[in-house]
């Protein structure tokens, strides 16, 4: 979070630099290879997350190492509590400046580095799952689902946007901004889509009925995040996830999946949240609560259709 | 709030400055009398609602007048919407100032003005509630109730030592908190009090049976504010009012009533810890949530005894 990026009190994130594409093919110079690629995550970052749960959905455990840094973030930025062991970096910024010593932005996950050319491939945390979908096939681990099936793929991508704007990228135009108006503005779009997810998930187990979609993946991570931290943190509290009860059920049937709940970790959410962001949290201060209980039975294996 | 209030990352209360008491025979030179004196007040002011609640209970609205500051203070302190009539003050810091042109520390409300004398008869807020009761009994409104009736005194002083020091200090303790090991103990000794009222409360109507006293005139303040502000502001997650069955309606009785719910305005509450607190929230900006139904049915009518 640097200053620039809020104007006139709204939130505005800043363009990923870092656009390289894996292919299956390799036309581009970077083939989808087993082992060739390192994914850098945090588990407190909600982009990085969705990579995580479909690098676990598809099977890429092996295909795709990865490296978690730590969640405390200073004005170094993401730091690794050991230097990691294949670049030997100590700060993500070592791998940003490696690949363009002229950059300046901000150094974010989940970016995606190549161990043959010693350059970061990709930042573009958008693009990495549908790439990790798409170009990853021949890689895909045995029964892997197809999370972005060619038929639906106008319907998700539409979906996502407003899931984007409004709830991925809303929870932070809420809680980064600094006048009024733009925050009311963000807290009504995220309640609204709320309100139409929650009707769209009545009568529907996943996002796009009984199969797993590239959509869920990206809903969960905000989800998973809620309760913990966005409500209060950045001032999303007209209600709680726990208050929508069938998005609520959802996120819990989510969470009972290894890929789902295994890559949610509340502590490093909670802390990073809290710690780093001493703009919106200056004593760093992290809360104890809420009591939240993510392994309550959430009865929605009868909206399994056929 | 000044720095020298928070020692090693824990917040401590300064002392009151004017003790003096208003008595029913005149013996310090403050007569109980109708008229004389002038309460100023906060409706965000948790110390200050007590007296809102109590001259309400009590029928001393013509007795002692009122007057309420704006609810955003800056550094100037506590400011009048439009200078006081009676006293011509813009800001409370004048009638401090008149009283004692040495005073250095902050100016708080709730206090008492003795318009004869022209001087600040005392800002003791855990003592001015008390003198309503006990010392203006001759100007009592028909009907008044005993709040502090001799023979539960004891009683009710133990309770509201443990309320004070763990739910209505309690919240400021864990929101002033700038370590984590003081934060922590705050929030444990409020939820444990939480836990101790909620299972005294599901048999009692109040606090103390079928009768209101003064520990429910002491409680309700904090409890009016905590989903509003504490939960969120304050770091005091645990658990909602809201998930406390028992408190909660409570809650919701005593606000029923005209004394409580009269002079609980949560538009004042809110802009005034979120916009005047930047130590704990720097853009001042103000949640528009939670959605809370506080005239939702109680039904604890039938916990009244005989």
């Amino acid at each position: 979070m640097t200053a620039q990026e809020v104007e006139r009190g709204r939130f505005v994130r800043q363009p990923n630099r870092f656009t390289a594409r894996i292919t299956a093919d390799g036309a581009g110079g970077y083939p989808a290879e087993a082992g060739r690629y390192r994914l850098f995550v945090s588990y407190a970052c909600p982009w990085a997350h969705r990579s995580l749960i479909v690098r676990s959905l598809l099977g890429l455990e092996d295909v795709l190492p990865v490296a978690v840094v730590d969640p405390i973030r200073d004005e170094r930025g993401w730091r690794f509590p050991d230097p990691d062991p294949v670049t030997g970096a100590a700060f993500l910024s070592e791998l940003y400046l490696a690949s363009d010593p002229s950059f300046e932005g901000r150094y974010t996950v989940p970016c995606i580095w190549d161990t043959v050319t010693e350059r970061l491939v990709t930042n573009d945390f958008p693009n990495i799952t549908t790439m990790l979908e798409t170009e990853f096939t021949a890689l895909h681990g045995p029964g892997a689902p197809d999370l972005y099936p060619e038929a639906l793929r106008p319907e998700i991508d539409e979906l996502n946007d407003l899931v984007y704007n409004t709830v991925n990228n809303g929870v932070y135009k809420a809680g980064f901004a600094t006048e009024q108006e733009p925050y009311d503005e963000a807290f009504d779009a995220l309640f609204a889509t709320f309100d139409r997810l929650e009707e769209r998930l009545a009568d529907r187990r996943y996002l796009f009925g009984d199969r797993l979609t590239e959509a869920d993946v990206r809903l969960y991570p905000t989800l998973a995040r809620f309760d913990a931290v966005y409500y209060s943190h950045f001032k999303c509290n007209q209600r709680r996830l726990a208050d929508l009860p069938n998005l609520w059920a959802y996120a819990r049937d989510l969470y009972s999946l290894p890929a789902f709940g295994g890559t949610t970790d509340f502590d490093h959410i909670k802390r990073h949240y809290y710690v780093t962001q001493r703009n919106i949290n200056p004593s760093g201060v992290v809360p104890k609560g809420p009591l939240i209980d993510w392994t309550a039975p959430h009865g929605r294996e009868t909206l399994t259709e056929g």
